[in-house]
């Protein structure tokens, strides 16, 4: 070891630590998701408690704050330079807020996930409500602290745990514009599905075996690499690891062919984004994901984008026809309409790109309204149906499928929500770019080759990591930042015209 | 939190702490050996490095040191002595040694184990032997540093990190007896066999399938729960994990049924043990198992003793003849031929019970010559091959099958052979004892439950933890110290008179 580091050199050491720390964590968490058994629960939460610790201690530790300030005054690269950035960011997310609140918070969120998975089952709103007051409260004790460090205001400083720079002042018009464009473009939408007719349904069961090989298949068309990585099942769909082991599950239903496969395909795209993080950077802050947001467009670019394209879904088709026999459902045409089918419907998880942002809109506003004190939480359920009826015309049956379907809330991740819609719409945009800067990517899609898209991606998101803001990453790529109007665009030209 | 912690629970706190880490360790490791990919064999060396070096850097603190002078003064109960004890013990382990050298020899022993691999296939030891002599002289060094501290000879210090308190001096006399009672007995059983005829082979293949459905079963009888525990594959069967979350692995061998069912057996007996270990104790070093030779006698006496007596057999023939088709060879008096085949040969791993301490008492002796100076490494391979023509009557073909067959030296693991003997010797007392007590436990077995020999074992040995030493635990359970009398008992009664 060198006698002397520069300030620098010593948050590098010290970031790399922590990164390994962070992987372990990743996959005990993936373990308990994926293989613990039962007996093991209490164990593990001790084992992911004494990590978190552990990392927490290393992050809060004072001399990172003193390596900073001198490092912020050094001589650096680009590369560098971004680099402190994020672990500035990293340091006040972790010594903004006192310890007592962080470990009241997580307990308030704990006993308050408890009681929402309960009081569900029966649309009890009120059953919650007084603990979902609890979290929301230290929610904004918390928020408070951040924005004091972060000079920024509440909502945007609980955005920035998972959307780095995400201002609100940006978001609402872009989502105003979608809130005002939805209702009659959905129904011109509806009228076009109709002039159309519905799509032959296939027959199932479609077994689970079957749909295994088949989605391996696929992953591997994407371009997941399985000496990198590792395809299990799940109650809930996700992805975790890491650059050379990425994890990623499956939920299948043997009634429903569709929805397991999408599902891998937007996995994927998650981890083929981690697998082109910057080699040269692992394990620093400016080699991580740029934020949820770009990580969501990851995934949505191959989900929404590229695999339900009629080039791809030409592809599908014989596929699924050779996996689970012949079937007239297979055919493209019947097939694209399958997976591009609008249906408006209380569920956000269950809904198509064009109403899923109305779902995440209606949260985005709820949210902000609780945070910055517009709103009681008592007046939630109502705030909630008016704003579905306002968006999609339709009002839920009961509070299960309405402000109680969702775990966010109810176990602290305020903020979250806008970075699903700000993904989709990300997604859209690269995609018309990407299409535009290589001519190959639709035909290689119409055989199941990601190889020119991947590379795309690659070169102009993956490998930049965390080096620019999300905002200069998307004009890197596209020549302009986020434009709601690409989404609206692709919208129109798959809903109203293909 | 207290204001003041007395001394004793400090310390009770900072190893609860490192059993946590440990048990994060245990699982990381687990999923390198079962899940993970290929690629993500860097990372994970780096997590496991991360978090070993913390938890040695928890135990080397010399806070440790001072709490555990004051805690050795305090008035505490006899658990808390032994924990004690044991903590000490860590210590000294963890202390003994300086930094660089614990370094230096994991580095030479990675080496080693490298080349080692490499010319096993070639059965070339030349290549082998500097490597070798390295990973030895460094041993020597630790072992005499611990042995400094342990107040011992060289090889005990060595034996005690998998045999607490375990000597040599203890260990020659059972040693030296068997090898003298071995070469005639084992002709006597040799011939015995012959005159009984040989067994008739089941024919296969034995699909994986249906093992795996059959070793499920087995593992459930022994009383292995599957809500705190798996059973998963990997290349070499083992066992880890803790109390509550047991991971056992299995490898299929779709030529050979017997191997991979007596494999899990054998892995669920250490599994039971860990889940018998005493819960108020749990994450505290005495609450730990006793050692590598109680360990090692906790498989055994499920694989050796129970699952290949005439009484167990006799219930498995017919779970084999469902499973598989019937068969003769399932026939009670022909299954129990087939587990009881004494055959010498020259494979440890794949030895009978018989002839396997043979294939211990060479290496324990070796290995003490070598690390006490009093053989060269060179001389090795004439040494080897004499004492299995002493031994068992026979000389191994080429040094793959000979001195390079095993990993244990050549990655540093000296000291650690005799275990196997030990625990084999335990484990025949154990069950005699065990059925001396309890006229219940075979009448079970031949109903394929383990109910009355799992609670004689809990009751005896598992909720012991390590509060006693292996010979007093041996004593408390049996009324006598290890006495390899009762081992060549057993094999007389199994193997001249059934």
């Amino acid at each position: 070891m060198p006698v002397s580091l520069t300030a620098y050199q010593d948050l590098e050491k010290r970031f790399q630590k922590m990164a390994v720390l962070g992987e372990a964590q990743s996959m005990l968490h993936w373990d308990m998701a994926v293989m613990m058994p039962p007996g093991g629960a209490h164990a593990r939460a001790e084992q992911m408690a004494a990590l978190r610790v552990m990392h927490h201690n290393q992050m809060i530790d004072p001399a990172v704050g003193d390596l900073l300030d001198e490092s912020e005054m050094m001589q650096l690269d680009g590369w560098q330079r971004a680099n402190v950035k994020e672990m500035r960011r990293g340091y006040i997310h972790a010594t903004a807020v006192p310890a007592d609140l962080v470990e009241a918070s997580s307990k308030a969120a704990a006993a308050c996930e408890t009681i929402w998975r309960e009081a569900r089952i029966t649309s009890d709103f009120k059953a919650v409500e007084d603990s979902m007051k609890h979290v929301l409260n230290l929610t904004k004790e918390i928020g408070a602290a951040k924005a004091d460090k972060l000079k920024c205001s509440l909502y945007d400083a609980l955005l920035d745990q998972y959307e780095p720079d995400g201002k609100s002042a940006d978001i609402d018009p872009i989502f105003d514009d979608y809130a005002a464009f939805l209702p009659d473009f959905l129904q011109e939408v509806l009228d076009h599905q109709k002039s159309q007719g519905l799509p032959v349904q296939p027959k199932g069961p479609f077994p689970k075996e079957v749909q295994k090989k088949l989605t391996r298949k696929f992953a591997e068309a994407v371009g997941f690499d399985f000496m990198s990585g590792r395809m299990d099942e799940s109650a809930h769909p996700f992805s975790t690891g890491y650059k050379g082991d990425s994890r990623i599950t499956v939920r299948y239903d043997e009634d429903d062919f569709a929805s397991g496969i999408m599902a891998v395909l937007h996995e994927c795209g998650h981890a083929m984004y981690e697998q082109g993080l910057p080699d040269q950077w692992q394990h620093q802050p400016v080699g991580d994901a740029r934020g949820m947001a770009i990580h969501e467009s990851q995934s949505l670019i191959v989900e929404m984008q590229a695999c339900r394209s009629p080039e791809f879904v030409s592809w599908v088709g014989p596929q699924l026809a050779a996996a689970f026999g012949d079937d007239p459902a297979y055919k493209a045409d019947n097939l694209y309409k399958i997976y591009t089918t609008v249906k408006p419907d209380f569920i956000r998880v269950d809904a198509d790109e064009v109403t899923y942002p109305a779902h995440v809109i209606l949260r985005y506003r709820l949210e902000k309204a609780m945070l910055e004190g517009d709103m009681n939480i008592g007046d939630l359920p109502s705030a909630w149906n008016e704003g579905m009826q306002q968006l999609l015309g339709i009002v839920p049956p009961d509070h299960a499928r309405g402000c109680m379907q969702d775990i966010h809330w109810y176990d602290g991740a305020w903020g979250y929500f806008p970075t699903y819609t700000l993904g989709a719409m990300t997604a859209a945009q690269l995609y018309e770019k990407a299409n535009f800067d290589q001519a190959d990517i639709k035909p290689a899609l119409a055989k199941g080759d990601f190889g020119p898209l991947l590379s795309w991606l690659r070169q102009n998101i993956h490998s930049a990591g965390s080096r620019y803001s999300t905002a200069e990453l998307t004009t890197r790529a596209t020549g302009k930042n986020l434009d709601p109007n690409n989404f609206k665009a692709h919208l129109k030209r798959r809903y109203l015209l293909d």
